[in-house]
């Protein structure tokens, strides 16, 4: 099973009523977190899942409402009892930036361990249960768009361990994916393992323009969080110049995707009432819900 | 008049409940903050004086809780159509911090000025309306106490203006404060002003233990705002520790400055209900009141 919470909906700056856009994944007593602006430690503090089970924070770029909270969160994941070291992942430039930051957090207990994606990077990466790929929007800066897999071991066969006289004593290992030499012979994990059992997919994008490549990498994503920056179709001409995306657009791209549901968020300041346009993007792609500050929902893996 | 709003309460790390400790003081239309923690552009936004007419902002120290909320601040400043200059103060390093924390801020409208006390300094400085006084106080990093004085003029006397036949030309000039010299004559301000009148004067003390230095700092101000990190005196050993006040020790230093008022604020996290140790401090020095986020009070001139 794995938990997703909207930390919060808001772009561009935090107001009263509404966080800036962060989402938490949580699976197998882990944490994954994408961006941490302004405030994204309160929001999680509310939620009450905790700091310390923190594994790895994904940046998608380095505008302040994106990252200007990670001194504070730090700070507090160190107050947490962390002490095994935390993975920060992001665009080019990451270190610099976090050394930025960091002069008013200096002295954490724990290792900051940092991998940079640059430009013309794609990667995928396995940070504990979280297997974590990247793409390159398309907003002023460098932007990663991330999609995050939990993938499911592939089940042991008894029935077969035994049948080919497996030894008891390398089933653990066999199972786990080695491959094991026992009394002289090979033994691989395909011999006693089952077939492959689909996992749960959570995709991430914000901040960008609705490109195309946007499709294939969410395709038949579980969850899809997408950034809807304005709800009407008439701020087209602002969302090519600020390179954010409509309501419609982020449902056009979850049709074209074959998701199972969108979630909109990183609605503009100016956004009052998002759900006035709901319709617009329901009526291209039905399984859209508006994000709202902490929603949650669990993912369960299918049987 | 002046207003002052106490934006939050807390200490060392933002809560759902309780913002960060931080002072707005608002006079002639000027605003002058006095630290800004995460959140603090939040809690400024549901005040709702907005943003533009900030001119200086003072920071005690360098620790997280109180300065991580300033790169969004600024591009919110930003956004809020101010042009003219913004001037920062604070301990030895403000500009290197801030070069630091705006790593994610680039290109704001406007200009920076940086004014750095050192730590063996104690500064008088006039921005806009406020005067502006530092102390050196004692926390684990350099830490400065602020005591923000809003002058008053002394009045035109029309009178002995009219009777000293002073050219009426120059009576602006002279009312500002100006010395004049006019048809070979030199005219001072003396000799067309008033008594001399009372202004105001609000202090602001945290983080530091409670020094002997701070009584005369503070003396006789209209409003002291000092940390009360722990309600209870049990709490002595962690309070000298960790250099931070009980609500008792904020109290006495009250008494002993005579202070009109008191607010404690910069609660620590474990500090839940204040209200159940008001009583230990208002049994030292009565006019004591517990910091609330978004306490507001108009201070008025004595006539």
């Amino acid at each position: 099973m794995v938990k997703v919470c909207l930390l919060g909906t808001g772009g561009m700056m935090p107001l009263p009523n509404r966080y800036l856009t962060s989402l938490l994944v949580a699976t197998s007593g882990k944490l994954l977190l994408i961006d941490c602006g302004e405030g994204t430690q309160v929001t999680m503090k509310s939620l009450g899942w905790g700091f310390k089970a923190i594994e790895c924070i994904c940046f998608t770029h380095y505008h302040a409402d994106h990252i200007a909270g990670l001194p504070g969160l730090l700070l507090t994941i160190g107050n947490s009892g962390k002490i095994d070291p935390l993975t920060l992942i992001g665009p080019a430039g990451l270190k610099k930036v976090v050394e930025g930051l960091t002069v008013i957090s200096p002295n954490l207990p724990f290792e900051i361990k940092f991998i940079e994606i640059l430009e013309e990077q794609e990667v995928s990466l396995q940070i504990a249960e979280f297997e974590i790929n990247t793409l390159n929007l398309q907003h002023g800066i460098q932007c990663l768009g991330y999609s995050i897999s939990i993938n499911r071991r592939r089940k042991f066969n008894l029935l077969l361990a035994e049948e080919k006289k497996i030894p008891k004593k390398i089933w653990n290992r066999l199972q786990r994916g080695e491959s094991v030499i026992a009394e002289g012979t090979l033994f691989t994990p395909d011999m006693v393992l089952g077939e492959d059992r689909k996992g749960l997919k959570i995709c991430y994008c914000t901040d960008t323009r609705p490109i195309e490549e946007i499709i294939p990498f969410v395709k038949e994503a579980d969850l899809f969080i997408c950034e809807g920056m304005y709800g009407s179709d008439e701020y087209l001409i602002k969302a090519k110049e600020y390179r954010h995306m409509l309501f419609s657009e982020a449902a056009n791209l979850s049709k074209a995707a074959k998701v199972k549901e969108l979630w909109l968020t990183h609605y503009s300041p100016s956004l009052k009432d998002p759900e006035n346009y709901l319709e617009v993007a329901k009526n291209i792609f039905t399984p859209t819900v508006l994000g709202e500050d902490r929603m949650t929902k669990e993912l369960n893996f299918e049987e």
